[in-house]
């Protein structure tokens, strides 16, 4: 066998034209790879990723030809089994790029070859950014298409590995807590000083240690504040504080409640 | 008036030895402050910081001698009351350090020159740290006594403000969710990803991306994940994912149903 100098050039199909869609197709791009066609249901989000992708767009799934290596499904996971029930390509490379739909729902649509291909990253369409950071996570039925995904992930990111279903599940869960509710928590911390007319900036050299610190310890070691004390004076002065919030209230109140669970 | 041109020093007594007092206590003593004297009740506290300190240290209040500028007491909120109750010492400058607590502690325990010093950060004890870019809230109930902490505050930290009692508590409450509870969730994706041997290592890009994202976008603007799109497909996925763990299946499911509503 001759090691591979170079990546060989993929045609690809993107089908979504969302955060994921958008960062993936600019990744695989930029690494040369050309994208194909374009579709998403929105007329306008379509034309704008075809417009930067510089190729077709079509908000029709008919319109897609099987002129395509590979097809990328970035939808919701609420519709891959409907796009996938519809798509009439079934003998070309698919993959989607959810954390929790499993390989399964390619079976059941009786596709030839297909993966899972999971960045893991929060995404913006308006701030794309370089994937060489980012850990993808790639899954297929066999060794001969897990090659070729992982060959294909690897030009655009230097943290590939191979994850079943069950544990890139586990690592999407995960995800929700470390990215999703961790920012949902930064955005109730601004409502609350919005309220007072104190600025955000102020609590973000505290944001920013906090991420630090798990440079050095796990998140248990690091952990302060009263909930961890037990310090129920200021736990129920605080519920108190948020009298006229009443979701800010119960999340304040559960979270409390569950960390000081954990510390026992 | 003259303008000052360096700040005076104080002699200082630290009642307390946790992290706050430490990471205070090491940086006024790095700026040329004098730590007169540490009171902790733990023996063992009283003396690691005394030593640190270079100074005298004890386990008993009445020990504490008036030969000082400045008293600052960095307790549990719990015992700040009794703590102020037993100290004999009434007539010098007293701070305590807490975002809860307010001013009317020192008067119902008859002090007569006091205040509010209130460092935003959450503190180790064993990584002391530079206060300078740590935001320092301060509060006084006359001018005489707020320029005093001021000129103090200023010589350890570049972000000193004043802040009345109310809306230092809001600060507190928002740094509780934006520090504590953040770092909570931080420990759940730890827990979920060690049961499945996956490195924590995997996701700290998707934390630290999390919080540059801060930096051009508002929370709300950032916030991506199931919840905001409220694809329910996957959150009863998430949850069922969760069903051996109750705890962290309750946070999952309060936080996805109060992040959803906040979009609405």
């Amino acid at each position: 066998m001759t090691k591979a100098t170079s990546v060989k050039k993929k045609r690809i199909t993107l089908i979504g034209a969302g955060n994921v869609a958008t960062n993936l197709g600019a990744a695989l791009k930029a690494k040369g790879h050309i994208i194909h066609q374009v579709f998403s249901r929105s007329h306008q989000n379509a034309m704008i990723l075809g417009h930067t992708m510089n190729c077709d767009f079509t908000t029709r799934l008919s319109d897609l030809n099987n002129k395509t290596d590979l097809i990328v499904v970035a939808v919701h996971d609420d519709s891959i089994g409907e796009i996938l029930s519809n798509l009439k390509i079934k003998d070309k490379l698919i993959v989607h790029t959810s954390g929790t739909t499993s390989l399964s729902v390619f079976e059941e649509n009786k596709y030839k070859q297909y993966g899972i291909f999971y960045p893991l990253q929060t995404f913006s369409k308006h701030d794309v950014e370089s994937l060489l950071p980012i850990p993808i996570s790639v899954e297929a039925p066999n060794k001969k298409v897990e090659n070729e995904l992982l060959e294909i992930a690897s030009s655009i990111s230097k943290k590939v590995f191979l994850l079943d279903s069950e544990k890139r599940k586990s690592l999407h869960v995960a995800a929700v807590f470390a990215n999703n509710f961790s920012n949902y928590m930064f955005h109730i911390a601004h409502q609350i000083l919005e309220k007072e007319n104190i600025s955000f900036e102020l609590i973000k050299p505290l944001i920013k240690r906090t991420v630090e610190k798990l440079e050095g310890s796990t998140p248990f070691e690091s952990q302060t504040g009263p909930a961890v004390r037990n310090d129920q004076k200021i736990i129920s002065n605080h519920i108190d504080f948020l009298k006229d919030h009443k979701d800010f209230r119960q999340v304040y109140a559960l979270l409390s409640e569950s960390l000081t669970k954990s510390r026992k």
